[in-house]
């Protein structure tokens, strides 16, 4: 199933995009998000194949975005709940759906809303804020080498980060 | 290329990843934000093949994600520069990488950190609010169907909505 490098990469992105693993993960986490969360309703809903359905979801257990539940009695019935890991995956999935509510769907169209549990207002957009909340753009941000960058990583940053000045 | 009905799914979040494609864009468009901007620093920095760059790179051009500007008096060097529509990613992007940061890569081996331009402060980590401000689990949310649902989406959610309430 692995095509590419991304889970040697220097780079949390790379990492991330590897655990979760394909496109398909992301809506399978959808579902689990929206309360969708047995194995038949999941095939349903996405009309995936069932041994890719499985290959998917075993995968997420493994790296502990999802966990089987029990929920019957003697165990014959399984549900699958987000960890905190897979929980925290949330932002990076609204942030897409909401960028593809603005930019693909249209203002007025959206499929879904994402509100809070307790009353049917919206949530609002995630943006890009700094520490005191102001919004930034992608012009205010910039990227430096963190603690674990390789040596192949700090000198690309700062060879950008040079060129930027010069 | 495409492998899949994302396109026309009742979804937002399929819908956008149907338009950044696989993967390997979200890397193209990470080295582009960081700075990297022409198709050879992005070819070595990604070490990816070039006809499979010349590719996504024109995807994200016809999709308005990024553009072609001459940087050069002839035009015949070229650089990509984010559109808005294509700036509009950032907060999925750092999300995801955060996630990465936190689960994966671990406390104090961030390979690379995002700041604000101006200062070396790290910017805060992406998290869901409400429209106070305060901080929302992935248990204090919910979806409903939005103006665009199509009825199999809409009866999908008004199931899930009724058998959480059972």
């Amino acid at each position: 199933m692995r095509r590419t490098p991304f889970d040697t990469m220097n780079c949390s992105l790379a990492n991330a995009l590897d655990q979760i693993g394909d496109w398909w993960t992301l809506l399978i986490l959808r579902e689990v998000i929206i309360g969708c969360d047995r194995f038949d309703g999941i095939q349903a809903a996405l009309g995936i194949a069932r041994n890719i359905l499985t290959v998917r979801l075993t995968k997420l257990v493994e790296h502990g975005i999802l966990e089987r539940q029990s929920i019957s009695p003697g165990g014959k019935r399984t549900a699958y709940r987000l960890t905190e890991k897979g929980g925290e995956l949330l932002p990076a999935l609204l942030a897409l759906m909401q960028w593809g509510d603005r930019w693909i769907s249209g203002k007025g169209r959206e499929p879904m809303i994402a509100t809070e549990a307790a009353t049917p207002r919206r949530l609002p957009r995630l943006i890009l804020r700094d520490a005191k909340g102001k919004p930034l753009g992608a012009a205010d941000i910039r990227f430096r080498p963190g603690p674990g960058a390789r040596p192949a990583t700090k000198s690309h940053l700062d060879r950008l980060q040079r060129s930027r000045k010069g």
